[in-house]
């Protein structure tokens, strides 16, 4: 089924969970990907929205954006714009914790040990799974520094994702890098040394075979 | 005096101090006020050394760059650098602390709290201070949120600086913003809203007539 006229969001780059007004938690994701898939979508002919943390690559102009810093924020607005969409696609390296109590001035830095608790975050996309509508795709990635497969078709099973794409640390601010496509039903395909547009167009492809 | 044929040495950008392979802990330098005061020192007729987070601004070419992560890394790049130079700034926002124990492998997600212990890092414009030859200028920033020269001020005490810029956390990832310099001695100089090529300009005038 064509994407011609659906709507996809699309969730990007990092968040940031605050200890205080300056120091926060995050990881090195660029936002590639997402601005590489709101690319693909637009070609062929959806219409885009993408939730994205501060991240450096730079998103479509056709594509609606809604900027947001920490994982509880893009929880909100991704799923205020989840309900409209026919497509939804969990890119962003999302943050699995967040600071339980953020100092609201800088920390003071001294000669001892700082002791931070962290709570869980919420799971975006499986939040996204769980109210989906009938006939709509939710596709998630997996980033996995070891038993990359195995960890990653779990993920998709409790998860209750259509599709799963699984990745290596390399992934991460890189321009090419490998991935394993997985279908639910445990159809895998498999990605070799792929540039971020490459990767997005076998994506979309797999969500077309299943719309 | 001139800066014609000086060596400078200056930090830049944040650090990033692991979870684990893929999370960190981090700010929002953007590394442009390092990037700001190597061209001013360039133009002025100096070589420089950057010692370089990562981070988005542009160094100029013209500057040596050393790209490193993490404090520690910045510490020992910086510690080596030092010798050499006659002027050193430390404009880096340098994480304060870095995690304890850091996993090897990425953490799995679960759905209970996850407790860090952060170790203090070494304060790296202080060792430089402490090292300091005869004539050696040393300078740092300080960012506050709060009590901003109270802080600041003391901070060039305890760290025997020969001059600190304090600013405020409006400063981080901007393009314009307010500081204050402060000499040793108490002299201090307000700055309203200058872009960081007008700040960088202004602490190498100071620069001058201390050396």
């Amino acid at each position: 089924v064509s994407l011609k006229g659906k709507r996809v969001l699309v969730t990007s780059g990092p968040t940031r969970e605050y200890l205080d007004p300056i120091r926060f938690l995050s990881n090195a994701s660029s936002g590639r990907m997402g601005a590489a898939l709101a690319r693909a979508a637009l070609k062929r002919g959806a219409s885009v929205t993408v939730v994205t943390g501060p991240a450096e690559a730079p998103l479509p102009s056709r594509a609606k954006t809604v900027a947001i810093r920490t994982g509880l924020e893009m929880l909100r607005e991704t799923l205020r714009r989840a309900r409209g969409a026919s497509i939804v696609i969990g890119a962003a390296a999302v943050s699995d914790w967040r600071v339980a109590s953020p100092a609201k001035k800088k920390i003071k830095r001294s000669s001892s040990d700082l002791r931070l608790t962290l709570k869980p975050n919420p799971d975006i996309i499986k939040s996204v799974a769980r109210r989906r509508r009938p006939g709509q795709i939710v596709v998630g990635f997996a980033l996995e520094t070891h038993d990359r497969l195995t960890h990653a078709a779990a993920k998709m099973k409790s998860k209750g994702l259509d599709l799963i794409v699984a990745n290596g640390p390399s992934a991460l601010g890189s321009d090419r890098s490998s991935a394993t496509l997985i279908l639910r039903g445990g159809w895998k395909r498999e990605l070799v040394s792929v540039s971020k547009d490459e990767l997005a167009a076998a994506i979309f492809d797999a969500i077309e075979d299943l719309a």
